[in-house]
């Protein structure tokens, strides 16, 4: 067992995100995660210090730690410990320095004023949004939408437009496609104006089944004859619509995020 | 303005967020960015090669290149367009190898197959039990909660909540704090039992009285007056509960998130 450590003035998040992401290049290693966030002082790096000698002591190898730290001085003092360190800012701060003619200003809190910012606004309202307009609540103010995403019950629709708009301040509304949409062969009325923007969720009809049976357990709802029946006949709608559609079953979501982004083309200008 | 590019095999998503960081040091400076996931082949690498050089053509200046790409043929086809490149892979995996002893699998996608994963599984799970435990919606199963978020109105529970569901699979409930709480002067009854995971929001009077506006303009839950009231009111009740809370209004979701889970001490064992 490896300890590792994300330390970071700020959140952390982007340090154990990065460094989540390299060490799952070393398959078979056991890896224990700890994320120390706001350490912005000499005394929190100092206890930083402590912590990397005791686990080094308690794992008998010494930790790795990944650090994303601006102030000069508390990097130098967590660096007194033994531990191998990935330091994000260390390697790119000086090439932007040089590029830019211009020194970093080392201020910690890019976050800082941020809810005055657009940027915080927009993923609020986005967020409320998607709140008011999952799983096709509300038809209102649809054409402020910027995707709308479409598939049958348990697709994944919901975890992606809520994480679309926390992410990336992105309008989504999610509608679903029930069986009497397939009846009828086309969409529901609301969604025709909007095509343009609509964009489809799959997923493989035995993980449908899955992830129904825990909602539902034994129901006609969540059988797999009737999931094969429902995934199909929403992909033929689909294709008959000529709705781009993505097969969310091996994917994260953010991946699905990311891909559902690329194909609607939301600008993004900030 | 200065076009920056965050390229990826994936998402983009950790990329970008590091990229954004870094570049925050750099007060004054118009950057135009842009993400671009999926770099997972030769092809794909030479389509950036063009609008990286096509962007140095309009702006006058050369881009600056952020990537997250673990495949070494495609990196090298990217890094064949004149720009400057911060690769988070190049400076990280060399000093991990030597220090695991092993070489990195240098797969794309480490992703893949996550919605196997018992990670993918409880993020999902926190979502949905957010959304059900939003707003004090419901009072079920409050004993799975591993947060119980409570302040006013609009004082930022339900986006901090889904952050922390979807970041990272903590199951989080929302309650509101309302004036009949205050006129009684005592928490809600189904919180009482759960004190050790509460944690309140608040807010400075003056911005929530500007959130409430936006909903419900000219009325009174909108008023300086009663949010002062009210913010007041929740303060006295969460200091005489023993209740640890937090300042949001110049914070970022992403910050608040950290405090509550640093406060709570949710354990992360993944």
């Amino acid at each position: 067992m490896r300890t590792v450590f994300f330390i970071s003035d700020s959140t952390g998040i982007t340090a154990e995100t990065l460094g989540r992401s390299l060490l799952s290049q070393f398959e078979g290693v056991k890896f224990r995660h700890t994320r120390v966030p706001f350490v912005d002082s000499v005394d929190n790096a100092l206890d930083c210090v402590e912590r990397i000698t005791e686990s080094q002591m308690r794992d008998g190898v010494r930790p790795i730690v990944v650090t994303s730290i601006v102030n000069a001085e508390v990097a130098r003092t967590v660096r007194q410990a033994d531990a191998l360190f990935l330091d994000l800012f260390e390697h790119f701060v000086g090439p932007l320095e040089d590029e830019l003619g211009q020194a970093a200003n080392h201020n910690v809190g890019r976050q800082k004023g941020l809810e005055e910012s657009a940027d915080y606004q927009n993923r609020i309202e986005a967020i409320n949004f998607s709140l008011a307009h999952d799983d096709g609540m509300s038809h209102k103010e649809l054409e402020k939408a910027d995707v709308i995403l479409v598939g049958v019950s348990r697709s994944g629709k919901t975890p992606t437009s809520l994480y679309m708009a926390m992410q990336f301040g992105v309008k989504v509304a999610n509608y679903p496609l029930i069986p009497e949409d397939f009846e009828r062969g086309k969409l529901p009325t609301e969604l025709v104006k909007h095509r343009s923007k609509l964009f489809g969720l799959t997923i493989a009809p035995e993980r449908l089944s899955q992830i129904r049976e825990e909602r539902r357990r034994g129901s006609q709802y969540a059988s797999l004859s009737n999931c094969r029946y429902e995934v199909d006949a929403a992909q033929k709608l689909m294709r008959m619509e000529g709705i781009r559609w993505l097969e969310s079953t091996h994917k994260s979501i953010e991946e699905i995020a990311a891909v559902v982004l690329q194909a609607v083309h939301v600008e993004d200008d900030s």
